[in-house]
C-alpha cells in the first residue's frame, strides 16, 4: 500500500536520508522540522503515518507523540519513533505515549519498510470506518471519534499462546495485574477459545513444541470472528524472517525475547486501544443506522420500519398460510394532556406508554410509533383470541395505575383505545388489514374509549 | 494480508499442487471440486478469494463466475481464473464474465502469491463497508447489495496516461465507444486532472518519457482524492518487476503491451464495476445514517437534528452575540382533516405542508417536523423583524391556495398558526428561546388562529 509518509526530525541530513529510501520504495513523503509543525499536518490529514525523532528541541518526539494519540483528530494515525539510542528507558516513555513501534537509527531498511507497510496497511482497513463514522458526527448523531480516542486500552482479555510454562507463568502474572488472561499451551485448543471469546488482544509464541505459531496466526487472522482481533507474536532474534513474514499477512506487533516486562504491558495496551478505537468507531455507524428505524422520543420503532417490516411479515404469513395480527393503540384524550401539562408531560406520558406495551409483546414483535399519540403492534403467528387477549391486558395494564408527570410532580390518569385485526385471506396487502383495526378503533372511541374492539367477524 | 483461498478444480493433483504452495505462504485453504460446492462455499461467506479452473465437468468456471459476479452475497469475492492454454479468446471469456484476473497453468508461483494478497487487500478494505451496508438491509433500509452488484460498468469516466501518440489514439478509440476518455501525456498534469475530476479508471503507462509510471501510481494511490480510483498500469513483457511492486502497493491491475483491444475493455469494464460497487454501498451506508435525523413522512429533518443542532447554532449565537430566532408552527384544526378524510389525507396535508414551507426558508435554516402537526424553524442570523416578516410570508403561502388530496380528488383549505422569537441575552438555552415561541403560538391560537403572534416586546 502506497501512503504518505510525514517525517519528523529537526536535522536536515537525517531526513534526507529517510526521504531518498522511502521515494525508492514509492512512497511519498513529508518534512516537518518541528512538533508544531507536524501536528499541523496531521491534523490537516494530510498524511497516513508519522516517523518521529524522539530528540527535538523545543517539543520533544514524546510530547507530540502524546498530542497525536490524544486527539481525536489525530489518534488513528500511526506512530514510529525514530531513536538514536535503543535505551529500553526510551522505548518505554514512547510505547506509554502511545507510539505504535521504534526503530533504531541507524535505520534499518527492511525493518523501516515492514513496519511502515504493516501498519499502513491495517490503517487502510480502519480509514473506510472512519470516514463513516465522521459522516454520522455531521449528521448530529454523537462525537464517536472523540470516545473512541479516550479508550484507555485497560481491563483487556487477553489470550497467552504459550507452551513454555515458566514463561507463561511470568508474562501471564505481569498481565493479570490490569487485565483477564487465560493460557493456552496447545494450538487447536487456542484457536477454539479465540472462535469462541471475544479476546482483546492474543499473544502467539513462533516457538512452539511441533507446531508454527505463524500458522495460528494465520489462521485467527483469516477467520472471519478473530480477524479483528491484534495479534502479538512473541519470538526469538533468530526469528526476523518470520517476523517480517506475520506483519506482512496482518499480524500486528511482535516482542523480542526474552520479554522486557513494561514493553510487554505497553504492546498490549496500544493493541488494546486500537481494537477498541474500532470498535467505538464501529457502533457509532451501527448505532446511527439504527436511529434511522427507530423513534427517537418513545425508543420504539419508527413508521419506516413498520413500512418496511410488515410488508416483509405479511408477505411470509400469505405464503405460510401462518396467522398474523395488528393491534392498533392510540391514547385517549391524548390532546387534552398536552393542552393542560405542556408538551414535555405529553412526552413523558408517550415514554411510559411505550415502556408499558413494551412488557406485554415478545421479541418478535413490531412495536412502532405510528405518529403523534397512535402505537401499531403486529403480532406473528397470533389470531383474533389470542391478539383480543393480548389487547386487553395492554388497556388494563395503561389503566391500572396513573402516569407520573415528574416536572410537575403530579400523575395523570390515562387511558388507551385499540382496534384488532387479523390478516384475511382476501387481503391484497397489510393495509386491508390495517384498515380494519382503524375502523375497530374508530368504534372503540365511540363506544366511549378506553376499550378493545375488533374487526367485525 | 492472510486469507481463506478456495481453491475449485476437478483434478486432485491440480488441487493438492496449490494447496500446498498456498499453505506455505501462510494462507488457509479450502477446496471444492465442482462448480455447485464452490458457489456454495461462497454464498455462505466461507472464503476470501476464489481460485476457478476453467475446464471442469458440469458446470464449467465462466459458468461458475458469471453466477458469482451476479449474485449480490458472493460479487465481491474476487475470482482469479487458472487455464491450461494462455487462449486470448479464453481469457475474453472469463473477463467477460466477470474475472478479475488470469493464470496460466503451470502457475507462476510470484504471480500467483503477487495476485492473489493484491486482491485480497483490496477486498479487506471494501469489507468493512460491506458489512455495514449489510447491517443497513438488516434494518430494513433497502437492499444496497443487490443494487450494487447490478452496476454494469459502462459509460466511464477515463483517464488515460501516455505519451506516445499512437497508443493512446488506439486505446482512446477503442474504449471511446462505450465511455468518455480524457488522454493525458503530462504526469504533472494527470495527476491535476485526477485530483479535479470524478475518473472511473486511470490507466497509467510505464513507459513515459523521462518519468517513471510508477510513481504516478503510488502517488494517485496516496492522495485522499484519488485513492478509491482503480489505477491499471500499461507494460512492457520485461517490466515484471515494476508490476510486482505496482500490485503490491495498491495498484489494481495492468495490461501488457501489445494491448489486446478486447482485454483492454474488459479490465477497464471490471475495474469500473468493482469502484461503482464500493460507492454503491458507501451511498447507502451514508443515506441510512441520514435517514437517522430525517422525519419519514415529510422529509424535514427530525427532532432529534432539531436537539442535537439548535444546541450547536445557539451556542455560537451566544458566543458571536449575533441573533437568531425560532418559529413555532402548527397546523390549525389538523385532528379535524385526520377525523373527516383519514389518516392518508392528513399525511398528505403534512407532506404538502412541509414542501411549501421549505420555499421560504434557506439551506442554513433548519427546518423540522417537531411531532404531530408541529414544526419548528430554526433562522440564524435573523431578528424579531425579520423573522416576523418570514413567518408572515409562510402563514400566507399557506392560506393562499387549498391543500390537494389525491386519493379522494377534493381539496381543503389549511392555514397554520405561528410563535416567533428569539434568542435574548438572558436565556441560558434554546429551551428558553423555544418556551416564549410556544407562548406566543398559543396566543395565536386563542386569538382565532392563522396568526403570527411573537414575543412579547
Amino acid at each position: 500500500m502506497s501512503a504518505r509518509v510525514l517525517i519528523v526530525d529537526d536535522l536536515f541530513p537525517n531526513v534526507k536520508l529517510l526521504e531518498t529510501k522511502l521515494a525508492l520504495e514509492y512512497f511519498d513523503t513529508l518534512v516537518a522540522m518541528n512538533g508544531p509543525d507536524a501536528i499541523a499536518i496531521c491534523e490537516k490529514g494530510l498524511c497516513d503515518i508519522v516517523l518521529l525523532d524522539v530528540m527535538m528541541p523545543g517539543m520533544d518526539g514524546f510530547e507530540v507523540c502524546r498530542h497525536l494519540k490524544n486527539n481525536p483528530l489525530t489518534a488513528h494515525l500511526p506512530v514510529v519513533m525514530v531513536t538514536a539510542l535503543d535505551q529500553p528507558s526510551d522505548r518505554l516513555k514512547g510505547l506509554d505515549a502511545g507510539a505504535d513501534d521504534f526503530l533504531t537509527k541507524p535505520v534499518d531498511d527492511t525493518a523501516l519498510f515492514t513496519r511502515v507497510r504493516s501498519l499502513v496497511r491495517l490503517k487502510a482497513v480502519t480509514d473506510e470506518l472512519r470516514s463513516r463514522a465522521l459522516a454520522s458526527r455531521e449528521f448530529g448523531i454523537g462525537d464517536p471519534l472523540a470516545l473512541a480516542a479516550a479508550e484507555n486500552g485497560l481491563d483487556a482479555r487477553i489470550l497467552l499462546v504459550e507452551d513454555r510454562r515458566g514463561a507463561a507463568e511470568r508474562m501471564a502474572g505481569a498481565l493479570g495485574q490490569n487485565h483477564t488472561v487465560q493460557v493456552e499451551a496447545d494450538p487447536q485448543r487456542a484457536m477454539q477459545a479465540a472462535a469462541e471469546n471475544a479476546y482483546d488482544c492474543i499473544l502467539v509464541s513462533l516457538d512452539l513444541e511441533g507446531f508454527d505459531g505463524l500458522r495460528l496466526c494465520s489462521q485467527l487472522r483469516s477467520l472471519d470472528r478473530t480477524r479483528n482481533v491484534p495479534l502479538i507474536m512473541l519470538a526469538e532474534p533468530h526469528d526476523r524472517g518470520r517476523i517480517v513474514r506475520g506483519l506482512d499477512f496482518g499480524v500486528h506487533d511482535y516482542l523480542m525475547r526474552p520479554v522486557d516486562r513494561n514493553e510487554l504491558l505497553a504492546r498490549v495496551r496500544t493493541q488494546t486501544r486500537r481494537k477498541r478505537f474500532s470498535e467505538v468507531l464501529r457502533g457509532a455507524v451501527q448505532a446511527s443506522m439504527q436511529l434511522a428505524v427507530m423513534d427517537g422520543l418513545t425508543g420504539l420503532h419508527n413508521r419506516r420500519y413498520l413500512d418496511n417490516h410488515l410488508g416483509l411479515l405479511f408477505g411470509e404469513a400469505s405464503l405460510r398460510q401462518t396467522p398474523l395480527a395488528a393491534l392498533l393503540l392510540d391514547i385517549d384524550r391524548f390532546k387534552g394532556i398536552n393542552d393542560t401539562y405542556g408538551h414535555e408531560a405529553g412526552d413523558e406520558v408517550l415514554r411510559t406508554f411505550a415502556e408499558r406495551i413494551r412488557l406485554h409483546t415478545r421479541p418478535a414483535d413490531i412495536v412502532a410509533r405510528y405518529g403523534g399519540e397512535e402505537m401499531v403492534i403486529v403480532l406473528p403467528e397470533a389470531g383474533l383470541v389470542e391478539a383480543r387477549a393480548i389487547a386487553e391486558r395492554i388497556r388494563a395494564r395503561i389503566e391500572s395505575a396513573p402516569f407520573e408527570i415528574h416536572r410537575t410532580a403530579r400523575s395523570v390518569p390515562v387511558t388507551v383505545s385499540i382496534g384488532v385485526a387479523v390478516r384475511e385471506p382476501q387481503d391484497t396487502g397489510p393495509a386491508d388489514m390495517l384498515k380494519r383495526a382503524d375502523l375497530a378503533l374508530y368504534r372503540a372511541k365511540h363506544a366511549g374509549r378506553n376499550r378493545v374492539e375488533s374487526q367485525a367477524a
